[in-house]
């Protein structure tokens, strides 16, 4: 097994702060439902995150304990920081069944703990923790007070450290490699699902050092029509002359993500393009000049809109928002977004996905950058040509 | 655009049987939350659920209509066969917010249509359904009765239409063209992300005819000492002589997945791994023998324990489950499982990954089949040598 991605230190340093936000908050003891922030405070890393699997941290000093599937406990074993004692399995047969849920389980688990009765955090929104598995839980610790304490974990880790940093700094390098092998495999007639093929390949093989990971939100590759809309899958239909291809990628190194996206345009490009794109290349450049520790997310998205207002173009949604450590779905942390308005501050070491998507009628652009804050300004982490590049 | 997977009279007979359930049920309205069920009844297809989506069903004659985020309704229209005005997104503004929510919204939304104060059936136990969402309907619909409908759809789709089958068939075969590369590219000295780049190659180069799809799991080469965990993610680490290796693949094409494992090992393999190889194979031929339309599973899985246990081995885990249409995390379809005990009968057109995963001390190994059943027995869709293979 390759070694835990950080030092125990480091993982010591995270469970007290998030101790610290727990003690603000009067919480005895709070359930981590969200998977990046399982990993962030065990090492926790596998697939098995479709059946229930929690992490759960008691305010006293001590380990955390990592609760899945019991087939998981053996990985959970192999991969986490803890004692093995605090792996714990619940029994296989509680899988996928109607009439008892894993969470009744891991509700009499942590009643076993003295859990039941106390003031109990819980993260509320994240992906797979659903309402019956909430249910249970509250079932099951019937004299539990469960309070809300969704984003607590990920605000703490919005702000990286010196070796978050360094997986960044790879996977940013790397994203730069998948955009050049995409410029190198889009042409007309080369079907997209060879040109996703030969993206995976890239960010697999990863760095010299260190393997690619699957990045949290798959290759999107948007061509003519398609890119109109910011998700759409790719198809087996085939790159045509003419069209503009919004290529938003990722690449991931021991689960962080940096994310780069450029457009490429196949054939001779029309001029509303390059219009577009000479506008949002300059509100990328404002939005850069802007971003620095102090600053809200509704100040930087200002500085965009001004540049983009004067080429009559606008935008909606976000321009912005916390990128690191993810599996799929997401890459976003669901903390920092930088919109019209938005009053959160922005904080040195704070990593942020500039995404500037203009999807419009019948086609769309994207170019995004990802960006460390510091304390007077800001590092691109990603380093890329920015200008739309046509394939010939 | 790719056409739409299905014809529109299928999607039509989908509707209708999923009515009938409802009906049954005393339900005036259905709220979708599970994403692959949501491109079963809708076509929808996008990397969007990483936002809150569902697709609501009204009992009474109509479309459906998918709603989520304002900048996917574009793809929406792009993807789902209903027309544009069933295609509903709520504003950009709600996105990660601490003090709205998108569910607001979409309560507000149903709201309009007149599901408050009615009876209305819900999926409890989705991936991308939380607490927190499933509050904001309960407190956005006051009146509303909430049924906890989870799995209605999930059954239907369980038995596979024969357009269905042509598309896992295609799935089937591909995966096979999956762990042939697999062997090629598996060689002392590789690093495991490499092979995985491979891998990932042949999955999106797909069909042909059709492309591939992200898997809804994620390839598992488990080598060494990590096959002894079911779930555990590669890294950058060198396969290595004396090695085994479990190598669960599925391939997916219109997002319905084949799953294949199979087992690898370099250089000259030990006695325990080819004696518990042969019983696991005799176990297969045992569990294949036994699949049919109408048996339970936990009759089948009898049969499996009959044959592992002459050889002095013991299996705590199902040993198959519905598989199908799926996105990540999970191909399996939480229907049917092939486990002691299991009274659910099997049905002519369920398709099943028979798993036979041996999870031992410090090693593992894997064998699995995507099986048809049958009237009369089963149709194994995958086909590729059983046994273990031998890389020198």
């Amino acid at each position: 097994m390759p070694a835990l991605p950080f030092t125990k230190e480091e993982y010591r340093a995270r469970l007290t702060k998030v101790r610290a936000r727990m003690a603000e908050r009067g919480l005895h003891g709070l359930i981590v439902t969200d998977i990046p922030n399982q990993h962030y405070l065990t090492g926790y890393d596998g697939w098995s995150f479709y059946t229930p699997q929690i992490v759960a941290v008691p305010l006293e000093d001590g380990e955390p304990y990592w609760i899945g599937r019991a087939m998981d406990a053996v990985g959970g074993r192999l991969t986490a920081h803890m004692p093995p004692e605090y792996v714990v399995g619940f029994p296989e047969d509680h899988v996928h069944r109607p009439d008892i849920h894993p969470m009744d389980w891991i509700a009499d688990y942590l009643k076993g703990l003295g859990w039941d009765g106390k003031r109990i955090g819980y993260e509320s929104d994240s992906f797979y923790f659903s309402p019956r598995a909430f249910a249970c839980l509250e079932q099951g610790m019937p004299n539990a007070e469960f309070v809300d304490a969704d984003l607590l974990v990920n605000w703490i880790r919005s702000v990286k450290s010196e070796a978050e940093l360094a997986y960044m700094r790879m996977a940013a390098e790397l994203v730069g490699t998948v955009q050049t092998r995409a410029r190198e495999v889009i042409r007309p007639g080369v079907r997209q699902c060879d040109a996703i093929g030969e993206i995976y390949k890239v960010q697999m093989s990863g760095h010299p050092d260190i393997g690619g990971d699957i990045t949290s939100l798959c290759p999107l590759i948007m061509a003519g029509e398609s890119a109109s809309a910011p998700h759409v899958m790719w198809s087996e239909e085939t790159f045509e002359d003419g069209q503009t291809c919004a290529l938003e990628f990722a690449a991931a190194v021991r689960h962080y993500n940096a994310g780069l996206a450029r457009t490429v345009h196949l054939g001779n490009p029309p001029d509303a393009l390059m219009e577009t794109a000479k506008a949002v290349e300059e509100g990328l450049e404002a939005v850069l000049h802007m971003m620095k520790a102090g600053v809200t997310g509704g100040e930087v998205e200002a500085a965009w809109r001004e540049v983009i207002s004067r080429y009559g173009l606008e935008k909606e949604s976000r321009i912005g928002y916390g990128i690191g450590l993810g599996y799929p779905p997401d890459w976003g942390e669901r903390t920092i977004s930088l919109r019209a308005g938005e009053a959160t501050v922005l904080e040195p070491d704070n990593t942020v996905h500039v995404m500037l998507g203009m999807w419009m009628d019948g086609w769309g652009m994207e170019m995004s950058e990802t960006v460390r804050v510091t304390d007077t300004g800001n590092e691109c982490l990603t380093n890329f040509p920015r200008g739309v590049h046509v394939i010939d």
